[in-house]
């Protein structure tokens, strides 16, 4: 696994901010908080969580078009920020939250691959600290809201050989590719599966698994280093 | 599972065409030959497979806005048509085809969960039959382009039990729910466990493994029988 | 005249439903019903009912692009729809139907020619059922809101012959082409009419106006066979 | 009818442009020549005359959202425009243009009911001043090209009796409204007829024809004038 | 300086309306007013004036392409509608209009340079007449809302000497371009200063200003003199 | 004037990159090569150099809507990026540079006032040091293409006093705001003045103009140290 870091409060503005690093990946995740909730959940006394994802346009090896002006949001977007807010929403209370909503942001400012994981990983740190900000301001109780940690992985077999964290290079080349998520307390949030090349067999999935479950283990521990710092 | 039933030739205009239904989900799907490859392909040598997915407005309980009229498809719409392209393409060799490119368009007519599944099943089944239809005119080999067969088949665990072959009902209250898509030799293609609400577990995702391993077994028996017929 | 048929109820969900068949032209005709109408009706004590028109991408001898995908509805499908909605409630009182809204959704299935005067002859059907199943929750009288059939038809002169009922090839060879929509008491509720080549004379225009006089009139009968079956 | 008037040359830039009024409404027509034609004619031989339509926001009575800024054309937009083109192109030999694009826009600058009549009768004078302009660089042969004048007007039966070129409080009124195309030569090109209330007879619609006919012959009587002036 | 000229009431239907002509770039404006302001000033007892702007296709030498077939407005656009917005609120008291909004649509039917200095111009005078008309009707008072005049010019560096009023082949060689908007009383509204070619001086750009200040004298006159023509 | 810093190289992958920081306005300025210029000039021998401005949804204090979401870039941003690339090209030779093209994309992390003047001046070093890129394989010599540098500065009017780098707060205080752009040799290559209340004289407008002068030697004698560093 690659050098992972949380550098928190990146941003002055946002309830809850979070710089994460899976290596040479980062990503920007900020918390906006507002008072109330998306439309079709007025009077329901419940909240959401929702999650937004881009990337700047040299943020990868080639530049890519802006997704603002090419006028829409292509379907890897759409389907990862999809990802991200189904994986926080997982370990959150929406009932405790009550009629608010939370935007997760995760802005991609250097990709390496692995930029989904990253993204969820760090944006429950950011979703942490909004709703500590929160229950600093008596709106609500962060531990009746927020009900584990999640954090996310992917694993794939490159060369033969089951890896974890890839980064671009691997990424490109791996035969199969999988994304994890997982929560503080080992249940499985997501799986996300894909044979690059040849199909897989059920063992090769089980391994890549139980790499999984190491890995998120260990982002786990990190998060919950982070936000005690 | 519910039963299953494909109508070839369906379409009089498609090199190769299928109304699949899985009960009361009713998919179309087309294939579309077209006499050159994407641009990115162009002498490359290469083919290129791709997959489009739609609803009619009414398939569904509640009418849904037409994507045409709101100008853009959603996030579920991009991401199932790429995760139908993925599917078939991992059955597919490229290069044996050569530089032309066929357009699988999958069209819910009635939906009733699992359109997906349904959707990669009975594309298979208009794949094959184009490429049946270009080898009647010299155009490929079909036993050098398409590998081997490939199935889809949505499993679940709902109200404590694993189920197979979700309807809406079904879909809509279980607590974990999965896709599987494999091969007619036993390779998994595509994995994707999302847990609706409580995450679950290892033991609980091998459970669901197996009943699709079983279910797309049957699936490529009754395309077999298909092709055949 | 091509073989006409209506299968009514193909759809499980919509209040009203038929696959209109004119020849090789297959036309899925749903009836929605919600239970506002729209924004501008409001406290006016009246309905609406609107159309919508949409093709397959693969209903043609040639795909097309999915207008989902393009961004927007072409010049020719907005066009129809218009005509659609204009056609149904020229028989519709929309006083009597109170403030609701019916969507008829015209989807082809498969094209071959008059996929037009097919929707608007099969969408009378959908309409239909849908006030019937209104009638049968109470929610309105049929006979008070449904005045008169309507269907349509294509007309044109093909080798220096008048034509009903074109296909494909007939409307492409054709020197003029007409669509005419009329009531079952025979009134014109829409002509369109459009030379091709050479600009048509008075004469001929009146020769097309009588083969659609016929030809509504044996639609209207299959019509009233239909709903009585 | 209307007073009816053309003001030719009034845009500096244009190859062709003339101001039409029909009464209270005035359309600007320019005629804008492109050396290449359209990209699926090229190596044809032919070439091809289109149109586009617009209305300046405050060209009514109560301000319209601007087009452009609502990011789409509407479909009373596309359907004109639509209509426009196979009017003028109904009188023009393609091939002996040879292989060109002439674009006749349409922009309504004061509207007062039949701003598509308008637009057509005085895109006629456009497009023959852009014709006459290219004759003048031996380009083209204007009477080659050109092979009749083409002119539309609306009638309309309002308060039970007939009525030609209808202003808006007509046209808002008027039981029956259709437009007609025609040449110089009495050929009809396009009819449209449409009964706003009740369903309209053969012998009203005879009645309305017969107006058309008289008003298209006054109209080509004025464009002879026009553009011998 | 161009010949400049007023055609106040040059619309029908709006309640202010200029066409405003510097030299052969003719602009038409019209002044639209709402009886509500935009939601964000509901309740605030304020009113908002703001401006669209947009170009005739063939207005141009070249013809452009249309904006609103291309789905969206230009940066260009975008820039020069808001600055006439800021311009004309510069003299505007929103408080004293009240919850109303006047929409400024300024149309070039004919560009030849100097389009937006023209459009603010003329615009003043569009927007001058709608609060005439709506003291005519104890709307409001003209002279509490409308504090002072707003006129526009460019200047320019071309050919090493300063000019003013730009037509489009001065302003195309032009080594350094700018547009000044100035009131009644000699105030500066907006400086928008461009270097074309090399960078210029505070010298020279006090000689534009210079030229400016005696130009927008000039056309505060002639505005007075077309209000009480 | 705020503390101002240029941190280069702050992406791995473009061929320039500067996160630029004026105090709490940070904004990650990339540079990214093409090796062909923009259509519009293939064979011309002249290379282009434009640029593109986004903000993160959070970067400022309430949430604003992602631009790739709502379809369209507002008409701020489209302001501002043409502003940032006229303001760079004043200063680039583009015949020197060749056909090739510069995309210098400015993301605004974090938005406190002032953040089309930190683009300008931090493109520029990203610019530069793309160049410098080039110039070390031999593409192009550095000091022929980028003539001089290039800075910007906001100055305003807030509570009567002239203040130069307003932040959010003077800023939507500041009764006239200006932005200048300036080259390292003291010439003006754009000024943007507006009065937000009052209109101003020519004499506030001087103060700041001197304001500015004196700014931008600061900043370009920071970009000197920063490129040498």
């Amino acid at each position: 696994m690659r050098k992972v870091s949380f550098e928190r409060n990146f941003s002055k503005h946002a309830e809850g901010s979070c710089l994460v690093r899976f290596g040479d990946t980062h990503v920007l995740c900020t918390a906006s908080l507002e008072e109330k909730p998306p439309a079709w959940l007025r009077n329901s006394g419940k909240g959401w969580v929702t999650a937004e994802y881009g990337m700047l346009p040299r943020a990868t090896g080639d530049r890519m078009k802006r997704e603002a002006a090419s006028g829409k949001q292509g379907g890897r977007t759409q389907e990862i920020q999809r990802l991200i807010g189904r994986s926080l929403r997982a370990v959150v209370d929406l009932s405790a939250l009550g009629e608010k909503q939370i935007t997760i942001d995760c802005d991609v400012i250097q990709a390496d691959g692995g930029t989904r994981t990253a993204a969820i990983t760090g944006g429950w740190i950011a979703l942490h600290d909004c709703l500590k900000w929160m229950e600093a301001r008596s709106m609500t109780k962060l531990d009746k809201v927020l009900k584990d940690h999640v954090a996310a992985i992917s694993c794939g077999i490159f060369a033969g050989q089951s890896v974890i964290d890839l980064d671009y290079l691997e990424d490109s080349a791996a035969e199969t590719d999988a994304n994890f998520v997982m929560t503080g307390t080992g249940g499985i949030v997501e799986v996300q599966g894909t044979a690059e090349g040849a199909p897989f067999s059920q063992e090769e999935f089980l391994s890549l698994l139980a790499l999984a479950k190491a890995g998120t283990e260990e982002l786990v521990a990190l998060q919950k280093q982070a936000i005690t710092a």
